[in-house]
């Protein structure tokens, strides 16, 4: 049989998506599938966690009934299908593992990974869920980085993560891709603008060298509509100087709150969407920081480590066949 | 008759209202009306500035065939009435009195002030329209503070302005005001949100001083979340939090940008709604600031003090019967 393999099935289930991933021996991935039905959408309903696990693997369970699930995500949330408390940092692969919590769907056991919150002293809280799957699994790919680094993993809502000794000992969220899609979408800077098809990365580049200048961003975002209506920037570019403008900002912020040990800056890496990344890599370049690493998607691996961690799977086994 | 004093109609025609002011001898103000159809309800058709008009004041231009009509705000914008091409900075009352632009409706003609805009080396330029005659009249009030200050101008994208020699010599924009809105009505930061009728001053103070810590605004906006996570701060809490943390960041960077003259910082100066300068004032306090002057309005003041200037109307003559 095709799963005959099968050790694992993990699933990265956000608020707006689903990916699954069939994990053989040592984690390799067999296959993975996608769906648009992420955990907002799911509406705090148990059963509709249970009917959608089943429409996007249910051909992986029934061929193997003993065949363990790992979801990390939103799916942990307050609002998800069961509430994993946060692991408090610092923490790594042991504190997550040992907070998984478990549901049941069909007979079988579900467990989920917890997220990780972190709080500097005299600050708001910080929360990440499912980018904590991420630094695992990229830590499993890359354990030279353990020791110490620096994780950037943009999105919606990019986190800066400082890793030393294997642990994330604290965080700093960003709202970065929310703050873009709220302008581009809401407020007056969108009117000027005209999508077009291909990044323009002068003026992606202009965005950031702005803000590198560290004046106040409530300010600069102004100058995406004088720019467009003193006909400095065409209206093809203002998104992409946007862009740039809001991912210089976080850049700046995570620079300056870069975790350094030994007096040593530690080495950055990258996690997320390859064509972000790259935007991000071009950014940091500005800044005069280079990337250690980039990876596109490290859930898999973070999920195989955790279920490994936690005893749902082993790694001293014979391949199947 | 009731409206033979009258000397001046001052149309404060913005984005999205309309203020008229009917003035009499010395620009006193003999009625005020306002109106919702904005400047960009009128979507740059002649027709139906001069309907508008004709409704909003019809009565006050039948009375006095001979009766001037000034303007400002975006009514002078290139989608506008007609367009007043901008006065550089530094600028004064003479350069916008100077630079009037006019319209004929119904055989009468009526004067568009034009805005200013200002562009510090190496920047992008910024511009205002309507808060040049805000600045003009507070400072046709209170001509002891024309050597040298700073203006305040909070509101959907706030001025700050730096006043010399009775000029404005350059300002910046921040889009606070807009920010809030964008933020409350369409991104994950308003979902936890209740209005309440009464502001909650703490909260308000909260996110002020969070500000003053000078951490990225991107990453602290995400702290109106956790906050709501962690039931550190109640839903009706929330929004006055991010109120007060938009108006810090503003106000963190005016601050520092604050025009110093002779060794010494100029005093600060509001003009806006009132409960909107209140709350500004609440702020600066607690960056250790005080306010030298706020003013509710000023338009009506500024429009009769550059009608002066050029000559629209007269100073010195008898009041009318």
């Amino acid at each position: 049989m095709v799963n005959a393999n099968a050790r694992l099935v993990g699933l990265d289930w956000g608020s707006t998506s689903l990916r699954a991933f069939l994990l053989g021996p040592g984690g390799v991935l067999i296959e993975e599938r996608s769906a648009k039905q992420g955990s907002t959408a799911m509406n705090g309903s148990a059963a509709a966690y249970e009917s959608t696990l089943a429409q996007i693997a249910g051909d992986w369970l029934a061929a193997a009934p003993a065949l363990p699930v790992l979801a990390c995500g939103m799916v942990g949330s307050k609002h998800g299908w069961r509430e994993a408390p946060y692991a408090a940092c610092p923490a790594g692969e042991q504190q997550l593992a040992g907070g998984f919590v478990r549901v049941t769907a069909a007979g079988r056991e579900i467990a989920i990974v917890p997220g990780m919150s972190c709080r500097t002293v005299g600050s708001a809280p910080d929360v990440m869920r499912g980018e904590e799957t991420q630094i695992v699994g990229a830590l499993a790919q890359r354990p030279d980085l353990a020791g110490a680094c620096t994780f950037v993993l943009p999105g919606t809502h990019s986190k800066w993560a400082h890793v030393r000794e294997n642990q994330v000992i604290d965080f700093a969220t960003y709202m970065t891709g929310e703050l873009f899609a709220v302008l581009r979408g809401h407020s007056v800077l969108g009117r000027l603008m005209i999508d077009q098809d291909e990044p323009d990365d002068d003026s992606f580049a202009a965005g950031v060298r702005a803000a590198a200048e560290r004046t106040a961003l409530a300010h600069q975002l102004f100058a995406v509509r004088t720019l467009g209506l003193f006909d400095e920037l065409k209206p093809e570019a203002l998104p992409d100087y946007l862009s740039g403008l809001l991912i210089g900002h976080e850049i700046t912020a995570g620079l300056r709150e870069r975790y350094i040990a030994g007096g040593e800056e530690q080495p950055l890496v990258l996690v997320g969407e390859p064509k972000l990344c790259a935007l991000y890599e071009s950014a940091l370049h500005i800044f005069g920081s280079g990337v250690e690493a980039s990876f596109p998607n490290t859930a898999p691996a973070g999920l195989w480590r955790l279920a490994l961690e936690a005893g749902i799977v082993t790694g001293t086994e014979e391949s199947g066949t």
